[in-house]
Parts: C-alpha cells; sequence; structure tokens
C-alpha cells in the first residue's frame, strides 16, 4: 500500500511503517512458511535439492553512483547481480533477501521505486522476497541483497570441473556495461543500449538452468569482473590454462558502432566487467547441442576459446594474431 | 594461513588474498557441498526441516564504534545478533555468510582478529561460515551478515501465536547492555560485566530449541529493541495487550550495583535494547516445566507479565505500584 503523500521522509515512515510498505507489496508463495515481519522468514526446499545461497553487498559510490542511475533501475540492477549467481550454477532462484542502510535525506517515493525495481526483477525471475534488514545509514545508501536458489545436486555448475581441450563459451555480448561506465567516468552520456546494459543487466537464469539440466558444461561462472578475471578463477580451481581468440569476443552492433568511433576503448570492452553473461567451458562434442540451445533460447552462445594445461597460462590472440600472455587478477577491488 | 606480516596492507593482500586468508579458517562441514570460492554455496538441509533465514546489517556509527570495540568482540556480536534471529524462531543454527565493506586503512590483522571472532561465535553456535562478499568501503566498515538455520515445521516459534491469559518470560538479565551503552555514550567506562553483556551478547540458541522442542511457548522474539518494542511485535501481531510488573524485570547484580549509584537510568535498563535474551509467551500450565528448564539449562527464565485482551493495550506497573500506559514503538532506527 503506496501513501498517498510520496514527499514523506524516512523518520515519519518509520521503520515498521516502511517494512509494511515493503511487505503490502510481495505476493504470497507457497514456498514461504513465514515471511516478512518475523524473527527469521522459514521457507519450504524443494526435497533432494541442494539450498544455493549468494550474497552481495552495493554500495553507494563503491558499486554505483545516484546520480548515473534512477531509483527504479537501481533496485532492478540489486536483485539482478544476485539472481545471476544463482544462474552461474544452474540454478533456480526461489528467494530474496534484502537489507539496506537508508540515509535519511531519502524520500518514501524513492524507497518505493527502489522496491519497485526489486520486486520486478525478483518476478521476472521467480523468486520471492521474504525478508531483510532496513537501518538508517549516515552517508552512503547500503544494500545488501541474499538471493536462494535450489538445484539437484547432480546439475550443480562449479568452478572446478573444467578439462583441457573444453571449448569456452560465453552468452550474449560482452564489453556493453564497461563501455556504457567508462563513458559515465568520462562525463560522456552512453547510448541507450549501453547504459541499459549497465544499469540494468539480465541474469541468465533460463540459460543457465538449460546448461546445468542438459549436462552441457563442465564449469560456469556469471562475468561480474571481466571475461578474462572471470576465466581466471575458473582456470585457477580447474588447474588448466586457455587461450582466448579476441575476434570471437562477441561484441553487440551498439559496443561496435561505439568503438569504430572510439578505437582506443577497444580494451575496455574486452576487459571490463558487469555483463552478467555465463561464461561456460564444456567439451567440443557439446558443441552441436549447444548450438541448439541458443537457437532454442535465441540467446547467442559463442566460443570464444579453449582449454588447455596450466602450464601454457591463459594467453590472448590479438586482431593482429599476436599473441599476449596474460596476467590478470582482473578486478580488484581493494585497489 | 595468517600472513606473517600482521601489518599488510588490505590492497596488498587482495580481495581473493583476502578470501583465501578466511577460506583457510573454515572447517569443512558434511553439510556444506560447495562452500566458499564458488558462485554460490551449495548446502544441505536436513530432510523434512524448514530453512531458517535472517540478516542483519551493522554500520559503523550505527551500530557500533571502532573505538568502543575491539574487532575480536565485533567479529563476535556480528555473528552473535543473528544467530539469535535462529534462537528466537526455536532452530539450530548452520550456516552463515559473512558480506563486509572495508576501509581501505584496515590492515590484515584487524581483519584476522574480526574474522576470528566471527568464527569463534559461529563455532560456538555450531554454524559453518560458506560464503559472501568482500568489497571495499569508501568510509565506514560495513558488515552484512546472513544466518541460517532448521527447524522442523511444527516446532517453529513465530511471533503470532501468543493467546489472552499467557504469561510472558524473559531470559537471563535485562538492561545490561543498554546500560553499558549509555555510559559509553556518557564517555563513561562501564564495569567489565555490563561491557561484556553489551560488545558480546551470547545467543540463546539453546534455551530457543529446548523451549520449541518440548512445545513451551506460543510465541517467541529476541531482545534486540528493547522488551517492551519486542513484546510490542509480539502483542501486534497476536492481536493482544500485556501488563508487565517492572519490580518483576530481572536484572543483573552489575546492572543493580549501577543502579543503586545512578537510579536515574533505571529506565535505560527497562526499556534498552541489545540484550539478546529471549521474550517468550507461555500458558501458565507450562510454568513447572519452564521452572525445570530452567534449572536445567541454568538459565534463569523469568516472568516479568501476563497477556490481556487487545483493548488493555501493553502497560506497566511500577516500583510504586502505579500503572502506566505505554506507547511504544521502540526503537525507530530512522529517528
Amino acid at each position: 500500500m503506496k501513501s498517498d503523500e510520496p514527499n514523506i521522509s524516512l523518520s515519519q515512515l518509520g521503520e515498521f511503517g516502511l517494512i509494511d510498505r515493503i511487505r503490502n507489496q510481495v505476493a504470497d508463495s507457497r514456498s514461504v512458511a513465514v515471511g516478512i515481519g518475523d524473527d527469521c522468514a522459514a521457507t519450504i526446499l524443494p526435497a533432494g535439492e541442494l539450498l544455493l545461497t549468494s550474497k552481495d553487498l552495493l554500495i553507494e559510490d563503491v558499486h554505483f553512483r545516484r546520480d548515473w542511475t534512477d531509483m527504479y533501475h537501481l533496485g532492478r540492477k540489486s536483485a539482478a547481480v544476485n539472481l545471476s549467481d544463482i544462474a552461474a550454477m544452474g540454478g533456480k532462484a526461489t528467494h530474496l533477501y534484502l537489507g539496506v542502510g537508508l540515509p535519511k535525506t531519502l524520500t518514501a517515493a524513492e524507497i518505493d521505486q527502489f522496491t519497485s525495481g526489486f520486486l520486478d526483477e525478483a518476478n521476472a525471475a521467480g523468486a520471492t522476497l521474504c525478508g531483510g534488514d532496513t537501518c538508517r545509514s549516515n552517508g552512503s545508501l547500503l544494500i545488501s541483497v541474499t538471493v536462494h536458489g535450489s538445484i539437484l545436486p547432480e546439475q550443480v555448475l562449479r568452478r572446478d570441473g573444467a578439462k583441457q581441450g573444453d571449448l569456452i563459451y560465453v552468452s550474449g555480448t560482452i564489453g556493453d556495461s564497461a563501455l556504457a561506465l567508462a563513458q559515465l567516468q568520462r562525463g560522456d552520456t552512453p547510448s541507450t543500449d549501453l547504459a541499459q546494459r549497465h544499469h540494468s543487466p539480465t541474469p541468465r537464469l533460463a540459460l543457465g538452468q538449460a546448461i546445468a539440466k542438459n549436462n552441457l558444461a563442465t564449469a560456469m561462472i556469471d562475468v561480474s569482473d571481466g571475461i578474462f578475471s572471470d576465466l581466471g578463477h575458473i582456470l585457477e580451481q580447474s588447474q588448466l590454462g586457455a587461450q582466448i581468440i579476441q575476434n570471437q569476443v562477441p561484441l553487440s552492433e551498439s559496443a561496435q558502432l561505439h568503438l569504430n568511433s572510439h578505437p582506443n576503448d577497444a580494451e575496455i570492452a574486452l576487459r571490463g566487467g558487469e555483463d552478467y553473461e555465463l561464461l561456460f567451458c564444456a567439451p567440443a562434442t557439446n558443441n552441436d547441442k549447444i548450438k541448439q540451445l541458443a537457437a532454442e533460447l535465441k540467446i547467442p552462445l559463442t566460443q570464444i576459446g579453449i582449454c588447455l594445461p596450466a602450464s601454457q597460462g591463459l594467453t590472448l590472440v590479438t586482431p593482429a594474431g599476436q599473441t599476449q600472455s596474460f596476467q590478470s587478477t582482473g578486478f580488484n577491488h581493494f585497489r
């Protein structure tokens, strides 16, 4: 139940007013035995399935800037980046938990927009918001999301299962989000398409589940820190090396348009993060099935490289045909 | 594996160095199929049990001050306040997830102390750390914990089950934490006992489980915001009123000593929060069993009031025998 007074302040609304306001926007779910408003939520996990859990913090001026995004899309993205972790395991998303540290200056209307975006993204994923925490923040807006999913034990797609000779695939296109961010950081306005990829990424849940159910991949991860950094986790945990062919890394038309006029941004497109596409390794014998799945789901699945022995490290073949040896820890959050 | 250089900085350690550092301190658990270091943790829930989930944010200078506590006890408290929510449902604690937003000025040694406290508290509760998130914070230290527990469906203790005529009990003693906090806020030094209750509260897990298993209570909550505010949630959700007898609210010897010299602090002891004791309602016919349980567990369980019809509201009988009508929303986090 939204207030008739959208500019009502947080202190007027109060903590429990805010919780009621959120609870009233959440539909009932049969998998929720106890929902918002008790000490814990109590939920029902499908029999025989594993519980998948991930959590992500989003901190103002570290992960987002409020002058670059609206509250609705910030809500969507807060849910999406968490849901993407469920996709990366091959799981179904089931429940979400939302913690917020709110600056006093936020209005109830802004919180409504945030909640509305968060719930739209949750609903699109079939996940129910069933708990969280609300408190004030003296400074930045703080968002802490926990996501639950479930999966049959034999379907779990970990990072440590890739094998030498496996082909490396990514879904969708790479670099859109990083190009948008780079433009925002320069004070430029990114194209609508690129901005959309940055502010409102799509978690690849249906794709992740299809890959898991059909046993197509040996290892999978979502691209949050950049393809080299994220592939690096798979290689490290699978004790492998790999070679990536830069010309095969799929770019969107919008990214290609941008790179035509800003060729120096090619590195940003290649190495930037936050695309929330899936990167996975699969034996070459699965290539036909993977192409078929791409056609069925209408999601591009592109082979960008191959897994090699660990001794070969991670290398990139550039468009000019040179081989670059790659030492990447990707995005170091503490730099 | 702790570094030989305790003053190594966060940026030297790096995000993945930090994650490795934490992972190496965590023992394996059979209930964890995939632990720290993948997109999600994958855990096993006991068959037929509900999953309990709660999450709490702890924000520097909102929930704690680093000049008032050491990092070890901050770690303990961060786990404890979350575990207390599992206790309040009557559940077993199973898994913990830790998200941290870290100021660059923190040293690896400080993070080790925090982690050590967090893991000591987790181990005491039988819960395994199996995931989380690490990122930098531009300002305050931010801590976001998610806790999992499990419980048989028929044992869940909600807030909405209290009945008219039920007696109201609290465990342990009330007010110690609030008295310590009030002294810290005034620039005074609280006694060791009171400070300990504030900096390192004990989640009442064994007690909560015993109450749930023996079907002793109709509703339960942990005392985080103060007995009136927290009882208020039970009354609101159970559609009841209640009367509390101030003289029956159990005070520790340390609290009593403090109040002897600071009688004006009686209100603080009565209304302050963060004791993390359990408050529960139970039919009078269970009183003998509750006394027996208190003796067995060596935890005081004290009757402090009675549930009444909603029309009577929430009232307090003062030591002078006066009845105060009580309008409390307790601690409003946005004031």
